[in-house]
């Protein structure tokens, strides 16, 4: 056993939240020899399923749905559920209750954020002096792709920048800017609250994208004063396959929110079926279409495992394994074959580690072949993300184990 | 017996579809004696659990994402699924292949599709001359928010009418015009081939919302030459509560077809996470963000239940029953007690009846007690859906007989 095995059985073994793990399912997959020891550090591309699961959707499929029918949309609690489930994730990102609603996907939610977010900066008649959108550039392009549709939409300029020259591009044209927390590919942690500050001192609106950092590390909505949020739900938050997205609105900017997408279900009374659209108060005015009941009660039941758990000791947790890998890697792979594209600095981290390697994709194919799943992200980046709930210390020995090992042999 | 309770079981004995009713899951409610016998009539709002769906769903739950996770996306087929199931859904509405991609809700689908049709006649600089939307003011409300929002953001005139009132409002200046082929309150089938033509003559484009048909009867949207449609798929095609809703874009519209909300999904090459945004070629560029995937394949596996069944046959028993159900009432209920608000022409009617009654609130929440379940729409109206698929013409009977006791028991 080597110096680093040993002490990986010791952070284990002192590891609180070790307990967690067990409410995963981490099963091998039956046909497939390889997974049998596997290691998933791929939790922030599509997180592990709770073992609470299971059994709550064949309940909500076979009694809510199949027996009681329409009637589950009030005795199963089915009409609620945007906004109860939003209030479950709400202390995970630092928000207080009645702020959020869980629904849609994240692209259409940075849609509803992005216009409702100029119209907040637009004077009574929609006149603007402010016809500029800030995107951050090195986001996950669907952000972009999404901002540019808004600022076609409203009449504003996009203008992609690094999160790094935000304080620099704000001026009194800016409308509002969306950036992600956390780099997708680097798993660069950007700096909220001060970016946030200098968006609001600029007489902008903040929204920022929490997709790689809700359920990883404390956000601080409320403490930061970010206007408007969005976020998935299916990395760290474990909420399965597509699982719906959700919007967080600042309670006091909640009455001057303005959807462009006021379906049905944000009306002030949607079963009064009134021709005439009026908004509901507060988060509910996020709403919009149907909600998807399985995926979202599926949703509801992967958060239980949250309770009890705070969001500052998996941070701690988190930062204790990105270290522990970015040790081992150093230890195990020949010094120049891989480079870390994440930051030193905790303040600076996520909790995923990107290594730039040759050949990128075939390592990860051969990591994966041998039950060591991450993810291989264009051009060159071999992505490891750490999820607190369910990785622990041996893990990471191993993941890094294996890397080296898969190096070694595609070297020799 | 009496003559009508006599002829309900020869019309069920003569069914062709009566054997599709052992594939949804139809049982009483264990705790609630009065559903024992009960009779479903709220399809066309939440349509039964098709039996297949249960099972199907738990092998996507445990061994597709809690075993195989990441790997489904492709080995699982979950990135094809919103077209692979659009296809499924193709010919229940005359559609051929490539032109339905399912996801998001109906109200996100309704606001793709109408910027979408401003835009199809929009010049290259987006300049234009049609500015006006026509939208069905008899129809859900969801559909004129939406329209309305889509008309603020491209700078259009919304102006509600009836759907009788479209071939005189509609000019020159007419962009695009919104209808629904069923209303959702009255039942009434409107002409979708010679509205469709009205529309086209005018120089504009047709959107057809397809909720209370697709699934209930023919609709013909390659025969027709419809643009657009959106539809959902928990009410007559069973898929669950809140299942993802489609998007039709005609195949010769399609590349010319211009999302407001250009998701990931929709480019060229998802994957490339490049900046700039190129939608993908085909109905695919309908797709927004990543898809909901519980959801999605419990619909894919509720759509099992057509394999093999003709739109015409199901259309021919929708008529049946729902002229044996306003028979029955005519005869059980006393005269002018209720008045039918459905049209008496078959080509006037889809696949509900609507009748006004005083007190119907009261009048359906007992009928519900008595097992009897269709919906109540304010102000006074009793809303009976007949789903051809599992509702047989003993329960036509059953449910005019519970109809004409409980009108007799508050009379008395």
């Amino acid at each position: 056993m080597s110096e680093l095995n040993v002490r990986a059985g010791e952070l284990d073994a002192a590891d609180e939240l070790a307990g967690i793990r067990k409410q995963f399912v981490l099963d091998a997959v039956s046909d497939h020899a390889a997974d049998a020891a596997g290691v998933y550090l791929d939790g922030n591309s599509l997180g592990a399923l709770p073992a609470a699961v299971p059994g709550r959707l064949d309940d909500v499929v076979r009694r809510q749905w199949g027996a009681l029918r329409i009637r589950s949309w009030d005795e199963s609690g089915w009409w609620t559920a945007p906004e109860r489930i939003g209030d479950r994730i709400a202390p995970l990102v630092g928000a207080a209750t009645g702020q959020i609603v869980v629904g849609d996907s994240t692209s259409v939610n940075v849609f509803k954020a992005l216009v409702g977010a100029v119209r907040l900066v637009s004077g009574e008649h929609g006149d603007r002096t402010r016809d500029e959108i800030l995107v951050d550039a090195t986001t996950f392009p669907t952000d972009g792709y999404i901002a540019g549709s808004a600022a076609r939409l409203t009449g504003c300029t996009l203008r992609p920048v690094t999160p790094a020259e935000v304080p620099d591009a704000l001026s009194a044209r800016t409308a509002a800017v969306l950036l992600n927390h956390v780099d997708y590919r680097t798993g660069r942690l950007h700096d909220l609250p001060s970016l946030t500050a200098a968006v609001h001192a600029a007489g902008a609106v903040a929204v920022w994208d929490l997709c790689h950092s809700a359920g990883a590390l404390p956000v601080g909505l409320d403490e930061h004063g970010v206007d408007l949020a969005v976020g998935c739900t299916y990395k760290y938050l474990n909420g399965g396959p597509g699982s719906p997205a959700y919007l967080y609105v600042r309670q006091d900017l909640q009455d001057r929110f303005d959807s462009p997408l006021p379906g049905w279900n944000s009306h002030a009374e949607p079963f009064g079926m009134r021709s005439e659209y009026a908004p509901a108060s507060g988060a509910l005015r996020g709403r919009v279409g149907t909600p998807d009941i399985l995926s979202m009660l599926a949703l509801e039941a992967a958060l239980e495992v949250w309770d009890g758990v705070s969001i500052e000791a998996v941070r701690a947790k988190s930062l204790a394994l990105t270290d522990f890998f970015l040790e081992c890697v150093s230890a195990y792979v020949p010094q120049g074959r891989v480079e870390s594209l994440t930051p030193v600095a905790h303040e600076e981290r996520g909790s995923q580690v990107a290594l730039r390697c040759d050949d990128a994709g075939g390592v990860m194919k051969r990591l994966i072949e041998r039950g060591v799943v991450g993810d291989f992200r264009r051009p060159d980046v071999l992505r490891f993300g750490f999820t607190p709930l369910y990785v622990g210390f041996g893990d990471v020995e191993r993941a890094a184990r294996v890397l080296a090992e898969t190096l070694g042999d595609l070297a020799g």
